[in-house]
């Protein structure tokens, strides 16, 4: 995109904001801060792929969501064989990728006296392509579940998919037809990724599933970066803060890709709503824009501790220091929520809170701590930066929010921390108030134990908030625990068969789905990939 | 296309014959009619257009096949308002056309945070867009439906339609959706078609249904005229012998292009088969070849008969020489069915024999005139060119054709001509014997007129069937009858809300289809503009 074309854009981003260009938060840099981010622009990568073999679905309950794919007969019968015969049949990449899907179509005989309809199915997970999506029940678009209806004109003809997919699995079924045979010559995947370089080589004699549960994260870290970090490259293949944040952990500590975090942080910034609150996401096409009033006060919290890592790991001061005052205002907006030092949930407007795909985990004391240790981390960036006396209250701040957490959440008696007015224990009050430094890590270690074994506590939804789970443990001298944990949880999904890490994953259901149909979940969901970020990050722990 | 490339396709299309280059018929000419056939290739001419209203389907037994358009909202309307909460629209283009559909989408307020499912049905009639098209219970692709599901991924989007479409109407349904809201911006239609000129003016006075059916005639001939005359806009899209005959009448008298009619009449002469055979139908795209053992006897004799119509109207002597011993060879090859001058119908291989979409017409007794009726013309060409040597004997075989025939077939007592071993009376047997010349104008007069007037004989179930019978009656002096049957026939489809002619029309079954399924066929066909020919042809009888 050239410049005029970038600068165009963002009047369009900022056309939707009712504030004039001089009441623009930020107003002058946001030009340079999207030049910046269109400069860091990553080239993506191109693999092309063949499928592997012709598989078959199975039903099989101990299988994954109850399908699994076997081998029916080699590529090559797919070749030399008639596809109007076949009528379906199910292709296998050999394993996820995400990026273009083309296939040459021929007549065999007779040539082609009409078209031919066809629907193509593209799968991450085998259940997916076994699973009817009509009627739809699901929440979320149904857009994004990938089936296409074509229609070949002429032969010989190349079909191409206009749109990018992620996908392991192809079923292609002919829907009509006419007196001519056909065959399929070709079938290419043209894999895209931004992700450059190799991660380093793991401990000689890493436990075999850590190495496994590497490999995965990494491909899946791999697949969401794109031009943006994607949370996920299937649904919804957009920058999201939190998502950036996790990814930018495990990519600072494999890929080093650091551009791309760089790029990710100014299309942030430089999108941010006209008071200069961040917007939860962005989107890049057609054209740059956030996506207007949808803002999440703990991901706009996060974005502080996104930049304090990505200056560590870089030394890059200049953008640190351009990008100050948005971590620094998205505090300042947030403290506008504290009551008496605890933030106010009921305060308009309301914020949704993400943590995790958990309806009924009670946030109040996750946003306490979240927040708490969101000015912590932004404070040690103000510090690096010799910034600190612009934010000298902080220190003050930090001290009130952790006694006023500790006097309004902490159940001594039991050693945990509650949340909300039915003082519900959930695994993510222990954590955030673990990071923020409100319980010092033996009392964190206790609470910890505490939610490890009552089955009545609100235990994690997602790999998301597992992530928080395994390093709020690390910080409490609970390294047996978190390995045993990140074996356990995304060793579970390996073993139930993940080519790569789920957005979703409940151990005890396999069709959890925050969104009321499990084939619209994301099965290469970027935020399941920090087991990359900790592998690396605590070698002692986890490359033994 | 380039020459070479031109080249290769006939290796392509010659590659199917099993003979090699050297016992190929008219082996190193046809390189040159390729050539020939890609030089007249005709520009397309692009008219954009614009929908004109919002219409609403309306069931009503009164109208054809029981549905009827009715203005809902102006088409500003579209433009103002949400796609979302419409869900479902039907557009009128307000008239039919051939081309390409474009709409421009846009989210209203919040960014698309998901992509759109939509489907696009375009219909020629309205029952097309209220009739399921799944399951598909017809005969030939249910691919030919004009129905199509677009995922649009992000807005603002050009959605573009890939395939050509022939429609009046466009039907808009939301499959799917998301949170944000989006409106449609704009529709437009790129109507194209190959004819250009202007039709001559109609005396003053003619009767206004019949300015009509001139009229409509014109529209539907011009929708067919693309790079070649294509049988229907819709469904087959491509250029048979039989319709290019009828076509290439309608156009000498009208628009005058004669240069698309070289280009079929070499395109077909270019891919005949290894002995010299012509096929039914040849396909331009992607690269030409012909429907390979696609032959059908009638059709191949009109070749002959659309050549010599050609060469009198343009005096194009050069195609005329180059072509005719194609023309011979169709007739030399017929001959060998011949068995006491008389057509033998059970003679393999046989050919199929078009006539009318009527399985139960006998097509004995008409193939026999047919037949004879091409080698009449065929010898007439001979003559023009000064080759009647070459044909010696055709003026006796004539002779010997029509004494059999009357032998054979003509039933004195009644006065009309049977076929089949169960004497089937049908019109076409008439109307093939009147146009051989096996019976006089007198005879033939009283023919028809017995069939008019008998309820029990085989009556016409295709335009192109009505074609050749108000032709005959023209031959008989049957002028009036002629005018009544094109007034009745035509006009009635007029009656019924037609934009363009149909493929099948009965005046007594709106839902015939010789597909079993009404919406698959084309209403918009190429053998049924021949009142233009009529009309400018004979201007005593329609011109008043």
């Amino acid at each position: 995109m050239k410049i005029k074309t970038l600068v165009a854009s963002l009047i369009i981003a900022c056309g939707a904001f009712t504030a004039t260009a001089q009441e623009i938060a930020f107003g002058a840099q946001r030009e340079g801060w999207m030049r910046k981010a269109e400069e860091c622009k990553p080239q993506l990568k191109e693999t092309i792929v063949k499928p592997k073999a012709i598989v078959r679905s199975v039903a099989d309950e101990a299988a994954f969501q109850g399908w699994r794919m076997e081998q029916a007969e080699p590529i090559e019968a797919l070749y030399s064989s008639s596809l109007k015969e076949r009528n379906t049949v199910i292709l296998d990449l050999g394993d996820h990728y995400t990026g273009y899907f083309t296939m040459k179509l021929n007549h065999t005989g007779m040539p082609a006296d009409a078209p031919i309809r066809l629907r193509l199915t593209f799968g991450e997970v085998p259940a997916e392509l076994n699973t009817p999506f009509d009627p739809y029940p699901g929440g979320l678009s149904r857009a994004w579940l990938q089936d296409e209806v074509v229609q070949v004109m002429r032969l010989p003809e190349e079909v191409k998919v206009q749109r990018r997919l992620a996908c392991r699995y192809v079923k292609i079924e002919v829907l009509a037809t006419s007196y001519f045979d056909f065959r399929i010559e070709d079938v290419t995947f043209r894999a895209i990724t931004s992700a450059h370089g190799e991660a380093p080589a793991l401990a000689e004699g890493t436990d075999p599933m850590i190495q496994k549960i590497n490999e995965i994260g990494l491909k899946t870290l791999a697949e969401c970066m794109q031009t943006v970090y994607e949370d996920g490259p299937k649904r919804d293949q957009r920058l999201w803060i939190g998502d950036l944040y996790l990814e930018a952990l495990a990519n600072a500590v494999s890929y080093k890709n650091h551009e791309l975090t760089k790029r990710c942080l100014y299309l942030l910034a430089g999108m941010a709503d006209e008071e200069g609150f961040l917007h939860a996401t962005v989107y890049e096409l057609p054209t740059p824009m956030p996506q207007i009033n949808q803002h999440t006060m703990d991901y706009s919290l996060l974005y502080g501790v996104a930049l304090l890592e990505y200056f560590k790991e870089t030394g890059d001061r200049t953008t640190a220091e351009e990008l100050w005052p948005v971590v620094k205002y998205q505090i300042d907006y947030a403290r506008t929520y504290l009551k008496d030092n605890i933030y106010d949930v009921e305060k308009q407007p309301q914020y949704w809170l993400v943590f995790d795909w958990k309806d009924d985990l009670n946030r109040h004391t996750p946003i306490q701590g979240l927040m708490t240790f969101a000015i912590d981390k932004s404070y040690e960036l103000a510090t690096l930066l010799g910034r600190e006396k612009e934010v000298a209250d902080w220190p003050k701040l930090l001290k009130d929010m952790r006694k006023a957490s500790r006097e309004a959440f902490y159940d001594k008696k039991r050693g945990v921390m509650v949340s909300g007015p039915d003082s519900q224990v959930s695994y993510l009050s222990q954590v955030w108030m673990i990071l923020s430094g409100t319980l010092s890590a033996k009392e964190g270690a206790r609470a910890l134990e505490y939610v490890l074994s009552d089955n009545s506590t609100c235990y994690p939804g997602s790999p998301y908030a597992y992530h928080y789970v395994i390093e709020a443990m690390m910080q409490c001298g609970m390294q047996e625990r978190a390995r045993e944990l990140l074996l356990d949880y995304w060793g579970g999904m390996i073993k139930k068969g993940a080519d790569t890490f789920w957005e979703v994953y409940d151990p005890n259901d396999d069709k959890k789905s925050p969104y009321q149909f499990f084939p619209i979940n994301s099965y290469c969901h970027a935020w399941s990939c920090t087991p990359v970020y900790f592998i690396y990050k605590y070698p002692e722990t986890f490359q033994r």
